[in-house]
């Protein structure tokens, strides 16, 4: 039987031995074949980082015999990806997914993310890919309210497929589970962070800098991510990888290129 | 006279001493009052990474009365913008250009590019952007062929601005200036790549991989950047970080995402 089982593939950022991890494979354990393949260590706000000037490391953590199998590698979560489709699994798993994130990837935290990156990456070799995140960003984050939600999302996924191209970003209020009003289908809100660097000086009295900000919400919109987090639902942003602004194509085609080019 | 002229914010992600940076340089002090915030090591492929974990510095490599500021930074392109607009330049340029990278990051590239996530970094904070890139990976790469269309790009989109929230991809083909055909407004191809890990060994016999693969265009469009590269174009591709599938949205509300809740 085992065989009819779907084949998962489990990644993050937060890095192998984080809590969030550990909730989406005892998730996903229940619905398929889980192989692991996460970084070995933290790795958040690598966005779509991958290691092409040095090398990589795959470490087997699981025994030739455990249900589970679990790797961990020197990379990033994208390269964790490449690594799990290229060298672990070989061949394509039904379903990939990354996180839960100890913390929010809503709007524009999607293209910081590692945790999204690593699914955007499956969605474009080809596999059905979700990101989890929860907005709380302790390490000792409650998980157990949003196990069932994050067990039906993939099951229909599983099942229905997802439109060509396209992941999902699912982001979970912090809510008990009875407060949570149910699943909204969102736009990626408008959003930025203000970046507020804090100057420190090491013992040795050079200057150096921690990133630190605040994230502003620009989109009063009651079809966004951020409307439903505020509002105790969970977002599902369809999330894609062709970055082209097609909007602005024509806008662009109006400005006199030929005489540019022919002016050189 | 020098207070009008545009502040230009120059960085890349092959680091600051790359021939390509130079030669950006050298065409914007053309045009404007120029500042170069650089990664102080090379950075490819470091996609819209950020520093959280780990702690930034800052390099005065200019001296005081040099003409052309000059700063390197231990962080990742996408830092060196935000820690340009927040610590350095204290205030937003007027033009942000990056690379010009040596190689490509046409088509799918553009979400592992440093180079583009830096100029995307700039566009999230509200300043016209745009990054050029060499289809040349040599470091001996020549970039005179394209320096006056990187020119008048750049008066271009100081002159017009650009349509909100949207930067310009600008990949130049390796031909003589005289082979170039012209400048084609694209979108971006659908393409990917294909992993072949190099796998080796240690001398202490540690298996290890390197990430190589090929690049695999599926798309035959004649408006793609690819098409326009390959026949002898500049590719010009409008670029957006509201990654949301639009398209995607009303087929997603279709699932039975109440029930879904309900049945938690």
């Amino acid at each position: 039987m085992k065989q009819d089982k779907p084949l998962i593939l489990v990644t993050n950022d937060d890095g192998i031995s984080a809590p969030g991890i550990r909730a989406l494979i005892a998730v996903m354990a229940e619905i398929g074949t889980v192989v692991i393949v996460a970084p070995d260590s933290p790795q958040s706000a690598t966005g779509h980082s991958i290691t092409i000037n040095d090398t990589l490391y795959i470490n087997k953590i699981s025994k030739e015999n455990d249900i589970i199998q679990e790797y961990s590698t020197s990379g990033t979560p994208v390269d964790c990806v490449k690594l799990a489709v290229n060298e672990i699994l070989k061949r394509k798993p039904d379903l990939c997914v990354s996180g839960i994130n100890h913390g929010s990837n809503s709007s524009i935290n999607v293209i910081y993310s590692g945790t999204m990156s690593a699914a955007v990456e499956a969605g474009i070799e080809g596999i059905p890919a979700i990101g989890f995140s929860l907005l709380d960003y302790s390490w000792n984050a409650d998980f157990e309210p949003i196990k069932s939600f994050i067990r039906t999302i993939a099951l229909e996924v599983l099942e229905n497929g997802l439109p060509e191209s396209v992941i999902l970003n699912v982001n979970f209020p912090k809510l008990a589970k009875k407060e949570i009003k149910g699943i909204k289908i969102c736009r990626q809100a408008k959003a930025l962070w203000i970046e507020k660097f804090d100057k420190r000086q090491t013992p040795q009295g050079r200057d150096y800098y921690w990133l630190a900000g605040e994230f502003v919400n620009q989109d009063n919109g009651e079809d966004t991510d951020e409307w439903a987090l505020a509002n105790g639902y969970v977002s599902v942003v369809p999330v894609q990888f062709d970055l082209t602004a097609h909007h602005a194509i024509q806008q662009l085609n109006t400005w006199k290129w030929n005489e540019i080019a022919n002016n050189n």
